[in-house]
Protein backbone atom coordinates (compact mmCIF):
# COMPACT_ATOMS: atom_id res chain seq x y z
CA UNK A 1 0.00 0.00 0.00
CA UNK A 2 1.52 3.45 -0.94
CA UNK A 3 2.22 5.26 2.29
CA UNK A 4 0.27 8.25 0.34
CA UNK A 5 -2.90 6.58 0.79
CA UNK A 6 -3.46 8.02 4.10
CA UNK A 7 -3.31 12.04 4.13
CA UNK A 8 -2.95 13.18 8.14
CA UNK A 9 -3.72 16.68 7.74
CA UNK A 10 -5.04 18.78 9.63
CA UNK A 11 -8.96 17.59 8.51
CA UNK A 12 -7.03 14.28 9.79
CA UNK A 13 -6.29 14.74 13.49
CA UNK A 14 -6.71 11.13 14.86
CA UNK A 15 -3.27 11.00 16.61
CA UNK A 16 -3.72 6.73 15.71
CA UNK A 17 -4.22 7.81 11.83
CA UNK A 18 -1.01 9.69 12.43
CA UNK A 19 0.66 7.12 13.39
CA UNK A 20 0.17 4.69 11.37
CA UNK A 21 0.20 7.11 8.46
CA UNK A 22 4.20 6.28 9.75
CA UNK A 23 4.11 2.83 10.39
CA UNK A 24 1.15 1.23 8.98
CA UNK A 25 2.63 -1.13 7.10
CA UNK A 26 4.64 -4.20 8.23
CA UNK A 27 8.21 -3.59 6.98
CA UNK A 28 7.98 -0.41 8.77
CA UNK A 29 6.84 -1.84 11.97
CA UNK A 30 9.32 -4.95 11.34
CA UNK A 31 12.45 -2.66 10.89
CA UNK A 32 11.96 -0.35 13.68
CA UNK A 33 11.60 -4.02 15.63
CA UNK A 34 15.15 -4.82 14.15
CA UNK A 35 16.25 -0.65 14.87
CA UNK A 36 14.86 -1.29 18.31
CA UNK A 37 17.10 -4.30 18.70
CA UNK A 38 20.23 -2.73 17.35
CA UNK A 39 20.88 -3.67 14.03
CA UNK A 40 21.59 -0.33 12.14
CA UNK A 41 22.78 -1.40 8.39
CA UNK A 42 21.05 -1.95 5.47
CA UNK A 43 22.61 -5.72 4.99
CA UNK A 44 21.40 -6.33 8.32
CA UNK A 45 17.96 -5.36 7.86
CA UNK A 46 17.73 -7.31 4.57
CA UNK A 47 19.45 -10.57 6.42
CA UNK A 48 16.87 -10.18 9.36
CA UNK A 49 13.85 -9.64 7.18
CA UNK A 50 14.60 -11.37 3.50
CA UNK A 51 13.03 -8.23 2.41
CA UNK A 52 14.04 -7.05 -1.61
CA UNK A 53 16.38 -4.41 -1.08
CA UNK A 54 14.17 -2.20 -3.02
CA UNK A 55 11.44 -2.24 -0.95
CA UNK A 56 13.69 -1.73 2.36
CA UNK A 57 15.54 1.40 0.43
CA UNK A 58 11.99 2.57 -0.03
CA UNK A 59 10.98 1.63 3.75
CA UNK A 60 13.73 2.96 4.95
CA UNK A 61 13.82 6.26 2.83
CA UNK A 62 10.20 6.73 4.64
CA UNK A 63 11.01 6.35 8.06
CA UNK A 64 14.27 8.89 7.76
CA UNK A 65 11.51 11.52 6.12
CA UNK A 66 9.09 10.70 8.82
CA UNK A 67 11.60 11.41 11.69
CA UNK A 68 11.77 7.98 13.01
CA UNK A 69 15.12 7.10 11.68
CA UNK A 70 18.66 9.23 11.55
CA UNK A 71 20.65 7.85 8.39
CA UNK A 72 24.37 9.01 8.91
CA UNK A 73 27.90 7.76 6.73
CA UNK A 74 29.92 5.65 8.63
CA UNK A 75 31.97 4.44 5.04
CA UNK A 76 32.92 7.25 2.39
CA UNK A 77 34.41 4.58 0.21
CA UNK A 78 32.24 2.28 -0.21
CA UNK A 79 29.37 4.53 0.61
CA UNK A 80 27.57 2.94 3.29
CA UNK A 81 24.82 4.48 5.58
CA UNK A 82 23.61 3.55 8.56
CA UNK A 83 19.71 4.07 10.22
CA UNK A 84 20.08 4.80 13.79
CA UNK A 85 16.55 5.74 16.06
CA UNK A 86 15.79 9.00 17.01
CA UNK A 87 13.76 10.07 19.72
CA UNK A 88 10.57 9.04 17.86
CA UNK A 89 11.51 5.97 16.97
CA UNK A 90 12.95 4.80 19.94
CA UNK A 91 9.29 5.44 21.37
CA UNK A 92 7.48 3.36 19.11
CA UNK A 93 9.30 0.71 21.26
CA UNK A 94 6.14 0.11 23.49
CA UNK A 95 4.06 -0.07 20.65
CA UNK A 96 6.65 -3.19 19.59
CA UNK A 97 6.17 -4.71 22.82
CA UNK A 98 2.15 -4.05 23.10
CA UNK A 99 2.15 -6.09 19.55
CA UNK A 100 4.07 -8.78 21.07
CA UNK A 101 2.29 -9.54 23.90
CA UNK A 102 -0.54 -9.70 21.91
CA UNK A 103 0.64 -12.29 19.42
CA UNK A 104 2.17 -13.98 22.79
CA UNK A 105 -1.34 -14.47 24.05
CA UNK A 106 -3.06 -15.08 21.17
CA UNK A 107 -1.09 -16.32 18.35
CA UNK A 108 1.34 -18.58 19.71
CA UNK A 109 -0.06 -21.91 20.61
CA UNK A 110 3.08 -23.81 20.97
CA UNK A 111 4.80 -21.21 23.28
CA UNK A 112 6.19 -17.70 23.58
CA UNK A 113 8.67 -17.96 21.17
CA UNK A 114 10.26 -14.11 22.48
CA UNK A 115 9.41 -12.42 25.28
CA UNK A 116 10.82 -9.32 26.91
CA UNK A 117 12.61 -9.89 30.40
CA UNK A 118 14.67 -7.21 32.64
CA UNK A 119 17.92 -6.76 31.10
CA UNK A 120 19.94 -7.09 34.51
CA UNK A 121 18.15 -10.69 35.85
CA UNK A 122 16.90 -11.73 33.05
CA UNK A 123 13.20 -12.26 34.40
CA UNK A 124 10.58 -12.47 32.38
CA UNK A 125 8.37 -8.87 32.02
CA UNK A 126 4.66 -9.44 31.43
CA UNK A 127 3.84 -5.96 29.22
CA UNK A 128 0.37 -4.25 30.40
CA UNK A 129 -0.92 -0.68 29.67
CA UNK A 130 -1.58 1.31 32.52
CA UNK A 131 -2.45 4.51 33.62
CA UNK A 132 0.95 5.87 34.80
CA UNK A 133 -0.31 8.00 38.00
CA UNK A 134 -2.91 4.92 39.44
CA UNK A 135 -1.41 2.03 37.57
CA UNK A 136 -5.11 0.61 36.55
CA UNK A 137 -4.56 -1.38 33.50
CA UNK A 138 -6.37 0.32 30.54
CA UNK A 139 -9.02 -1.46 29.39
CA UNK A 140 -12.58 -1.27 28.30
CA UNK A 141 -15.54 -0.13 29.66
CA UNK A 142 -13.65 1.00 32.82
CA UNK A 143 -11.69 3.46 29.77
CA UNK A 144 -12.42 4.92 26.84
CA UNK A 145 -11.28 7.12 23.82
CA UNK A 146 -12.73 10.84 24.10
CA UNK A 147 -11.80 14.20 22.44
CA UNK A 148 -8.55 15.75 23.68
CA UNK A 149 -8.43 19.23 24.32
CA UNK A 150 -6.74 20.22 21.02
CA UNK A 151 -10.12 18.17 19.08
CA UNK A 152 -11.46 19.53 16.27
CA UNK A 153 -15.16 19.98 15.11
CA UNK A 154 -14.74 16.69 12.92
CA UNK A 155 -13.42 14.74 15.99
CA UNK A 156 -15.80 16.65 18.75
CA UNK A 157 -18.82 15.11 16.95
CA UNK A 158 -17.26 11.57 16.23
CA UNK A 159 -16.67 11.43 20.01
CA UNK A 160 -19.75 12.99 20.96
CA UNK A 161 -22.02 10.33 18.90
CA UNK A 162 -20.84 7.09 20.59
CA UNK A 163 -19.06 8.73 23.72
CA UNK A 164 -21.07 7.36 25.81
CA UNK A 165 -20.39 3.72 23.93
CA UNK A 166 -18.06 1.23 26.16
CA UNK B 1 0.49 -4.72 0.47
CA UNK B 2 -1.47 -8.07 0.18
CA UNK B 3 -2.23 -10.05 3.03
CA UNK B 4 -0.02 -12.78 1.93
CA UNK B 5 3.38 -11.26 1.60
CA UNK B 6 4.26 -12.30 4.94
CA UNK B 7 3.61 -16.44 5.97
CA UNK B 8 3.53 -16.26 9.97
CA UNK B 9 4.06 -20.44 9.72
CA UNK B 10 6.03 -22.13 11.97
CA UNK B 11 9.38 -20.96 10.08
CA UNK B 12 8.18 -17.49 11.72
CA UNK B 13 7.60 -17.89 14.61
CA UNK B 14 8.52 -13.75 15.80
CA UNK B 15 4.95 -13.00 17.99
CA UNK B 16 5.43 -9.38 16.63
CA UNK B 17 5.55 -10.67 12.92
CA UNK B 18 2.25 -13.06 13.90
CA UNK B 19 0.91 -9.70 15.00
CA UNK B 20 1.89 -7.57 11.76
CA UNK B 21 0.35 -10.38 9.32
CA UNK B 22 -2.59 -9.44 11.23
CA UNK B 23 -3.02 -6.18 11.20
CA UNK B 24 -0.02 -5.10 9.19
CA UNK B 25 -1.84 -2.55 7.06
CA UNK B 26 -3.73 0.96 8.54
CA UNK B 27 -6.65 -0.43 7.39
CA UNK B 28 -6.98 -2.95 9.66
CA UNK B 29 -5.86 -1.50 12.50
CA UNK B 30 -8.45 1.65 11.89
CA UNK B 31 -11.25 -1.11 11.31
CA UNK B 32 -10.26 -2.04 14.81
CA UNK B 33 -10.05 1.05 16.21
CA UNK B 34 -13.75 2.29 15.05
CA UNK B 35 -14.75 -1.22 16.07
CA UNK B 36 -12.95 -1.04 19.56
CA UNK B 37 -15.48 2.26 19.47
CA UNK B 38 -18.45 0.41 18.98
CA UNK B 39 -18.88 0.51 15.40
CA UNK B 40 -20.08 -2.30 13.94
CA UNK B 41 -22.21 -1.54 10.43
CA UNK B 42 -20.56 -1.91 7.04
CA UNK B 43 -21.60 1.66 6.31
CA UNK B 44 -20.71 2.96 9.64
CA UNK B 45 -17.04 1.82 8.84
CA UNK B 46 -16.98 3.40 5.62
CA UNK B 47 -18.85 6.60 6.51
CA UNK B 48 -15.75 6.83 9.24
CA UNK B 49 -12.97 5.64 7.26
CA UNK B 50 -13.54 6.49 3.81
CA UNK B 51 -12.57 3.62 2.62
CA UNK B 52 -13.62 2.01 -1.08
CA UNK B 53 -16.20 -0.89 -0.40
CA UNK B 54 -14.14 -3.39 -2.31
CA UNK B 55 -11.20 -2.83 -0.01
CA UNK B 56 -13.27 -2.55 3.21
CA UNK B 57 -15.00 -6.12 2.53
CA UNK B 58 -11.35 -7.44 1.97
CA UNK B 59 -10.60 -5.81 5.44
CA UNK B 60 -13.21 -7.12 6.87
CA UNK B 61 -13.06 -10.42 5.38
CA UNK B 62 -9.54 -10.82 6.35
CA UNK B 63 -10.06 -9.66 9.78
CA UNK B 64 -13.02 -12.51 10.07
CA UNK B 65 -10.60 -14.91 8.82
CA UNK B 66 -8.04 -14.08 11.07
CA UNK B 67 -10.57 -14.22 13.96
CA UNK B 68 -10.49 -10.63 14.90
CA UNK B 69 -13.96 -9.95 14.53
CA UNK B 70 -16.86 -12.11 14.20
CA UNK B 71 -19.75 -11.28 11.75
CA UNK B 72 -23.28 -12.01 12.21
CA UNK B 73 -26.43 -11.20 10.07
CA UNK B 74 -29.03 -8.93 11.35
CA UNK B 75 -31.02 -8.34 8.69
CA UNK B 76 -32.04 -10.89 6.37
CA UNK B 77 -33.90 -8.88 3.73
CA UNK B 78 -32.30 -6.85 2.49
CA UNK B 79 -29.04 -9.26 3.77
CA UNK B 80 -26.70 -7.18 6.23
CA UNK B 81 -24.01 -7.78 8.43
CA UNK B 82 -22.46 -6.79 11.87
CA UNK B 83 -18.87 -7.21 12.88
CA UNK B 84 -18.62 -8.06 16.35
CA UNK B 85 -15.16 -7.69 18.06
CA UNK B 86 -13.62 -11.48 19.48
CA UNK B 87 -11.60 -11.71 22.76
CA UNK B 88 -8.43 -11.29 20.12
CA UNK B 89 -9.96 -8.68 18.39
CA UNK B 90 -10.54 -6.59 22.01
CA UNK B 91 -7.32 -8.04 23.09
CA UNK B 92 -5.98 -5.31 20.54
CA UNK B 93 -7.31 -2.21 22.23
CA UNK B 94 -4.17 -1.77 24.20
CA UNK B 95 -1.89 -1.70 20.83
CA UNK B 96 -3.89 0.97 19.61
CA UNK B 97 -3.85 2.89 22.44
CA UNK B 98 -0.49 2.73 22.44
CA UNK B 99 -0.31 4.18 19.21
CA UNK B 100 -2.43 6.85 20.34
CA UNK B 101 -0.17 7.93 23.10
CA UNK B 102 2.95 7.64 20.33
CA UNK B 103 1.00 9.73 18.01
CA UNK B 104 -0.25 12.17 21.14
CA UNK B 105 3.23 12.51 22.25
CA UNK B 106 5.12 12.84 18.67
CA UNK B 107 2.82 14.03 15.79
CA UNK B 108 0.23 16.57 17.30
CA UNK B 109 2.42 20.15 17.51
CA UNK B 110 -1.33 21.56 18.12
CA UNK B 111 -2.27 19.46 21.30
CA UNK B 112 -4.14 15.90 22.26
CA UNK B 113 -7.22 15.81 19.59
CA UNK B 114 -8.16 12.06 21.08
CA UNK B 115 -6.99 10.96 24.45
CA UNK B 116 -8.01 7.84 27.18
CA UNK B 117 -10.33 9.20 29.77
CA UNK B 118 -12.00 7.22 32.62
CA UNK B 119 -15.59 6.31 31.97
CA UNK B 120 -16.82 6.99 35.09
CA UNK B 121 -14.69 10.10 36.44
CA UNK B 122 -13.45 11.58 32.98
CA UNK B 123 -10.07 11.98 33.81
CA UNK B 124 -7.22 11.75 31.38
CA UNK B 125 -5.03 8.65 31.64
CA UNK B 126 -1.85 8.66 30.85
CA UNK B 127 -0.93 5.21 29.03
CA UNK B 128 2.57 3.94 29.85
CA UNK B 129 3.28 0.06 28.99
CA UNK B 130 4.86 -1.60 32.05
CA UNK B 131 5.57 -4.47 33.68
CA UNK B 132 2.53 -6.24 35.57
CA UNK B 133 4.37 -7.85 38.79
CA UNK B 134 6.50 -4.77 39.16
CA UNK B 135 4.71 -2.22 37.97
CA UNK B 136 8.39 -0.50 35.80
CA UNK B 137 7.84 1.20 32.78
CA UNK B 138 9.36 -1.07 29.94
CA UNK B 139 12.07 0.83 27.96
CA UNK B 140 15.81 -0.18 26.88
CA UNK B 141 17.90 -0.51 28.60
CA UNK B 142 16.68 -1.60 31.60
CA UNK B 143 14.61 -4.13 29.34
CA UNK B 144 14.99 -6.24 26.27
CA UNK B 145 13.58 -8.69 24.03
CA UNK B 146 15.09 -12.19 24.90
CA UNK B 147 14.12 -15.76 23.25
CA UNK B 148 11.47 -17.31 25.04
CA UNK B 149 11.00 -20.97 25.83
CA UNK B 150 9.17 -21.91 23.19
CA UNK B 151 11.84 -20.24 20.83
CA UNK B 152 13.07 -22.44 17.70
CA UNK B 153 16.70 -22.49 16.81
CA UNK B 154 16.60 -19.72 14.36
CA UNK B 155 15.15 -16.95 16.99
CA UNK B 156 17.72 -18.38 19.74
CA UNK B 157 20.33 -18.33 17.34
CA UNK B 158 19.08 -14.43 16.39
CA UNK B 159 18.80 -13.30 20.17
CA UNK B 160 21.95 -14.89 21.00
CA UNK B 161 23.64 -13.36 18.58
CA UNK B 162 22.90 -9.16 19.65
CA UNK B 163 21.12 -10.35 22.94
CA UNK B 164 23.51 -8.65 25.39
CA UNK B 165 22.34 -5.33 22.95
CA UNK B 166 20.74 -2.19 24.62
Amino acid sequence: MPPNTLSPGPEQQCPIVRSVARVGDWWSILILRDACYGLSRFDEFQKSLGIAPTMLTRRLAALVKDGLLQRWRYSERPPRNEYVLTESGRDFQPVIWSLLAWGNKHFAPEGESVVVIDAETGERADPVLVDRATGRPLARPAFRTAAGPAANPRIRTRYAQKGANP
